[in-house]
């Protein structure tokens, strides 16, 4: 069902988090202690804003624990944002077409969860999105248009508002489809500046999605750990599920919320899907 | 622009036609002749009705010359039917769901060719896909359209006119949208039992289509050839260019034409596009 | 640390074993019961004689759980003998050549379990292969070396006894470079008439390795079940862990023995490394 | 045959190069027009000095024209000397660890050409490396076996030196075998401070090898050329074939020559085969 995390915060070199900590998310591929499934062997993607124009994707159907060349990116990039996900595919094709982070412009997204009754649902929903981004969809998952239907509703402009809209659409979609708990997601979204984690399901019973907690504390926390003596106060990591078992560290983000991580302050606020006006005249 | 080929007939084992003849379809994949592009790298797929229930399909992503597992099937696979294809790309990814031949039911298809302004047409085609079949769309390549388009017309109960159908409905699409020439089309179908082989483009000038002439004719002409004397009566390959440059061996399907490999005769039909009513309704 | 499964019997369409069991080698790709690893997901094979001259192999690098052409060739191919392997590597590179089953001639090997101190061990075991057979090593498993040593030893001639030369080389050369219970083996091997499973460990503790019981047995203790009738009494399934928990059905092949399966009764013999005369020249 | 490509000079984003000239890299693995095969697409690989520590390497079995990484890689990674290469296999497997740059600690080395009889003598050679360095031969090519032969004869201490017992010792070896003209190599070698191109074959006639002409005199030859303005005076290109066809830009390395490229002025150093002592003794 996927696990993913974020990094933004000073410059680091991506192994650090994804290979060297106690249960990253490389390890997290092969035996995820929260996730619906233990492995996330599906394929997996990394998204990167440092040198050259705009974001980085590398992205690949092996699975992360074994791709050498994911090994050798992450001990030779250095970004002060990166993405990265590990799926377990709900049916669709292992392709690299449907592996995250999806990108449109300087836009990164990443999706863990999963539409009930896409394949049903699936016409419909592309349908909506707008012609102009229509021939952008290059696979098969629902993250994917979910992602456009983002874009559709405005994301560039209005992040959080595009995705509540997205989201909003596809429950009222799924209603006239008589389908059930439609929406189950924890996702990330980047543009390089702002990082959106979103945690929400139809149902009010999401997937796990955590963040590390204000760095002056973790450090005062744990005064030996040199690692964590290492943090500045604008760093902040995302994860479908801790990456250490270290008290004081980490915290849930909270159910139908979205946690906005910036330059200053951080800010947690309500998600709420809406129905958007233009989808409701179909 | 992809290369294609098919046996129909006795028994016989895949890699007598793909590897063992003289400019079989795998040196085609490295060394067209006649191909628009020399190079048939971004994949390949074959296809076969032989041991289990319907058609096998073995697609991948690495180019055919070099795929060690192909060589492989190609030498233990025996069948009376089968269908293989390279592929070089016009744009779309490189991935197993769009290499051909695409399946439904007891039915395999591949094309040769390209529709033009599939970027711009695409979101108008996938409309006009049945939705009962719209998510069994599982690639992103123009001819996966074009079958499902066809499937949509009623291919199953008449595979030419379902072809026709489709053609004319792109051909349509592509007038309202202002593209000319949108269609560009060698294209073989098969349901196990007969093989069709057409051969149109909107302009008339068709990529290349040949078929191996009459069994006993080509016996007669090359007495010394062992592999043309086990020729029997009802063997009939079928090529986007011919395996081997031996006098009186092939002869070019004619333009806007379509080929029908049955049990007897085989029947040369000529192939006219048609807007289908449900489509014109649109 | 691999699992791998074999049948030998009447003809049987590979997926009746692969994918149609409650616990099948594909299911134990993603969630094995009784490995040192749970995961097997770095790479697979399946090596039959059917179709075609001599026995054919598919190998793959993707996990066989997501593998599409795994089930295409599964659900259409037929054969009397067949030999499937699921990879976990224990540090080597993941590619095709790594791995199983590999072949020489109409003889194909498996092997899970382990070498230790390979890394170590690897040039002095490759020295004592036979120059003419040098050449063939395309990969970098320990598992390729010992098949190459066994065919040194006369595996061809003398399957059994081979085997033992090369696990009794691999013990002598490990002893003189100070290296503790070097070999941990259960393997496979047969020519297409003949099915050795040996289970052998230098500690005596070697992986678990089943058999299917007597057919007559297994059909009597099950009436209501409709596959186990259709066992025919020259039938066997050789495991790593039983396909399904059904009383009766498996039986544990015993430390240090080798199970012949062939036509007539099948035997169980001792499994004796030896250390070959012209490696203990050397 | 297989073709290279290196930059030593200024930071550079590789997609400058790879990419975006006439006759770039990329552009060779599809229509080479000095290589003895045109089609290079059995793999690549991509080394770079860059962010982290040490080379990194990226190598892939896709054709380099169809990878979507490594147009990512390439877009974003910027580095003051990477090394590029494509393959066109002459028998080896397709597979990651025969795909160059090879690495050794701050070491990466390709090369194109062949060792003919290979077959033959890979055994000879590979006894030949020392035993620390046995373990570290993943793959199955010639190349990998002369770099670590040139390892064995002191290439960290003496790169010239190295290499020339290297290439010494597989020509004393192959005429044991009674096998002629064994060696055709151009080849490239880097430690991040200075590249190495050699270009020899025991013959006399080896492939093409060319490097970019002196900067200030490139400039002066085409003040038009925007690019060729922004090449500073240590800036240097090295190619098997000309990446564009412009006068004055490019010389030949010459025959049995090593072209070093360093700080300060670059040197062209004759290449003089030398059979290593300690192999004479073998």
């Amino acid at each position: 069902m996927c696990r993913w995390m974020a990094w933004s915060g000073q410059p680091l070199i991506v192994e650090e988090l994804l290979f060297k900590t106690e249960h990253g998310l490389v390890d997290q591929s092969l035996h995820s202690r929260m996730g619906v499934e233990t492995t996330n062997g599906d394929g997996f993607g990394l998204g990167w804003y440092g040198q050259g124009e705009g974001p980085a994707v590398y992205r690949s159907i092996a699975p992360a624990w074994g791709d050498a060349n994911l090994r050798e990116l992450a001990a030779h990039v250095e970004a002060p944002m990166f993405i990265a996900h590990v799926r377990a595919t709900t049916g669709t094709a292992i392709q690299q077409t449907n592996c995250h982070p999806f990108r449109h412009g300087r836009w990164l997204f990443v999706h863990n969860g999963v539409i009930n009754g896409f394949h049903e649902l699936r016409r419909d929903l592309m349908l909506a999105v707008d012609p102009s981004l229509f021939p952008n969809i290059e696979g098969s998952t629902d993250s994917e248009v979910v992602f456009h239907l983002a874009l559709t509703f405005g994301l560039e402009d209005d992040p959080i508002g595009g995705v509540e809209k997205a989201i909003g659409f596809v429950e009222a979609t799924a209603e006239q489809h008589g389908i059930e708990n439609p929406v189950q997601a924890s996702m990330g979204l980047t543009d390089g500046e702002c990082l959106y984690a979103f945690r929400y399901s139809t149902e009010r019973k999401s997937r796990t999605l955590f963040s590390s907690c204000d760095a002056a504390a973790v450090r005062e926390l744990h005064p030996q750990n040199e690692r964590l003596q290492r943090l500045q106060d604008e760093d902040r990591v995302v994860v479908s599920e801790p990456l250490a078992d270290l008290p004081g560290v980490w915290e849930s983000i909270a159910e139908s919320t979205v946690l906005v991580v910036q330059p200053g302050p951080d800010e947690h606020r309500p998600f709420r899907p809406q129905v958007p006006a233009q989808a409701a005249a179909i």
